[in-house]
């Protein structure tokens, strides 16, 4: 059996996703932007494509929606055009975001920072989100963008964007949401929040990688990161990648229909999982429950490195993280866990499970096995562990570990 | 019968290139930069398609080839990253580009202006080329940059990027050179010319839409466009796209294997067509064919406008276009035609045909008989083209032209 437990990093291509794509790639080929028939033949698919994101997120006609490469971009653009139109070519000099954002934002922010600009990186309490007073709290006048994250990709938990949208709106400050762990996962209604740009990216919800979109409220100015031809009323140039417009559509609509349900399913298989693991003593999730992804779990296992829980459980064809993909070339301490107050060694011990509505009950049983084998292993073989191992009868969440780390 | 002759808009997808792409979708997706083996599994294949890349363009160990999501991206990053490296952060504060240049050129320049950037387009000679010495001409010790396109677009013009790399080496000034219609058109060895930045685009070779390239000598300083994640080494962050970068491997390794021949056969092809249609009175072909690649034609037919050829050709299902498809959602003037020196009405008059090595000898056929046919149509209703309706007896590429118009 193999297990594939990471798709916070990566999903599956839904084959309904492959299928939609198929006849864009070497039948209907022709360049959007051509007025012949080669050309033209490609607009119904890429208006249905677009009907399906606005319907999935409930945004307005005169909201935006522009199709990008992925999500980095989409972020790297509000980031850097927010900077030219309103600190460069205004009077702004300050941005708001988090310590807990994806490396897109906070390498763009420390890039940003490069050419002055003063960037503050909210700390997030012991759920690992941002509250919404600490936000208001840190806007001064010359505050030109806050951009926080809708839920974490390390622990899936979900940021206040309703109220933080409120704060933002009244203080008439731009807001920007990461919303790549969110969107196909949770609910996103653009009509319920007021949220200025959102960023996505179709391979978090099982289509294909290399395509994304940034959601602009009531299509408002933002100077193209990418300058070019007329694409896309002149906001994203490049030739529009037919196929995965197409079928990020596909994939949006699958994973919001029936979202309820979907979400109830994934949620189930998750908690099960979660439930099994936290039975083995010095266990601790990261945030509660009812406040996270329905598909994801951080947990930490004292006195167990997280790589090497990732090798054991390689062996056993399961498929985990010890946090983002994006940063895992380097084996460093979960820096979500350390923002959270977790110590260093603490923070080596996080193993990130993320579900998808592909895996199974089988799935999940073989997981719990293999996990608990691979802790038993570990412990049996950790320095660390023999140290602060509890005494007998001590529980799960309780012994040698900060305090707000507990679930 | 239907024909495809605007390949420099875009191109078909090779079947082997969809046949390659298809295991990494829902079989082989794991994230590149995960540690498990749903990650580690792709790397081969991604390996395998980097040195395809490599290979192609007879690129160097000691260089950078970076994936892009399109030859746009490229070229801003290119463009901007210059203009902050150098510019804002340096003392240089001039750019050197041409007038006939791709609108995602084009575009960033006149936004790097805003910016207080000096940018000098530079003029093209009767054959749509800028002349090495024009380029000499221009170079300040406050140039940052030098961006020549590799091969036009519009006309197929191969430009003298040897004679126009040396002279840049001579200066001490980096040299772009947006390559998209010369790579898998044209041998391009990067061991035989000096160019600091190539830009390149799959989905002009027959790979798909949506992923480009840009090649970077001895892997020079530049600062990222895309801001994030660990990926390609930090230059361009972004989830890698495992299925176009495999595609694009493919595409690049079937455009390059027996090039010459392939080159041979379209070549064939296409003064075959172009002989024919040069025998209607008063058309006209811009540039030399030794000097252009052998796939493009842009004709002018005295009395005709594009557009109305267009809609003739489309009606007989043949694609063709007036120009760029990043340019065509307006109705405008050929640029180019407009910089070689063509007055407006003949600029309005460019029909460009380009094939590829999927056109059939029985294509080039149907597209003589319809070309003529519409050429017939519509001077019998064309104002314009009675009143400069040579003397009986004129000749093909003779009347009423601007002499330099003449092929």
């Amino acid at each position: 059996m193999q297990v594939y437990l990471d798709n916070n990093a990566t999903t599956m291509c839904d084959p309904q996703v492959v299928e939609a794509m198929q006849p864009f790639f070497s039948e209907l080929y022709g360049n959007p932007s051509s007025l012949h028939k080669f050309g033209t033949a490609t607009h119904p698919y890429l208006k249905k494509a677009i009907d399906q994101v606005y319907t999935a997120l409930n945004a307005s006609d005169d909201d935006d929606i522009i199709f990008t490469s992925c999500a980095t971009e989409s972020n790297n653009w509000v980031l850097k055009s927010v900077f030219n139109d309103l600190i460069v070519g205004g009077d702004k000099d300050h941005i708001i975001t988090t310590e807990v954002e994806h490396p897109s934002v906070l390498s763009a922010c420390r890039w940003l920072e490069e050419q002055g600009v003063k960037v503050t990186y909210l700390p997030v309490n012991d759920q690992g989100i941002v509250e919404p007073h600490t936000v208001k709290s840190f806007i001064t006048d010359k505050t030109a963008l806050v951009s926080v994250m809708w839920a974490s990709n390390e622990t899936g938990m979900i940021f206040p964007i309703k109220e933080i949208g409120e704060i933002c709106k009244e203080k008439g400050v731009l807001f920007h949401s990461d919303g790549v762990q969110a969107v196909g996962k949770i609910p996103v209604d653009l009509q319920d929040v007021h949220v200025d740009f959102v960023s996505m990216s179709a391979h978090k919800f099982h289509g294909p990688k290399g395509i994304g979109a940034l959601y602009i409220k009531n299509s408002q100015p933002l100077s193209p990161l990418l300058h070019g031809g007329e694409q896309m009323g002149h906001r994203r140039s490049g030739t529009l990648n037919v196929p995965y417009i197409v079928g990020m559509g596909k994939a949006i609509e699958l994973a919001t229909t029936n979202m309820e349900e979907k979400m109830a399913s994934i949620r189930a298989k998750r908690d099960r999982l979660e439930d099994a693991l936290l039975e083995l003593s010095d266990t601790f999730v990261v945030g509660s429950r009812e406040n996270r992804t329905p598909n994801t779990i951080l947990i930490s296992i004292r006195g167990v490195e997280g790589e090497g829980m990732l090798w054991d459980l390689n062996n056993a064809m399961i498929g985990a993280s010890t946090g983002s993909a994006c940063a895992s070339e380097d084996l460093e301490a979960n820096t979500v866990m350390l923002a959270i107050g977790a110590d260093n060694e603490l923070a080596h011990t996080g193993i990130r499970l993320s579900l998808s509505r592909f895996t199974t009950d089988e799935e999940i049983d073989y997981t719990i096995e293999q996990f608990k084998k691979a802790v038993a292993r570990l412990r049996a073989i950790s320095s660390s562990f023999a140290k602060v191992q509890p005494t007998p009868g001590g529980e799960a969440g309780e012994c040698h570990i900060p305090h707000h780390m507990a679930h």
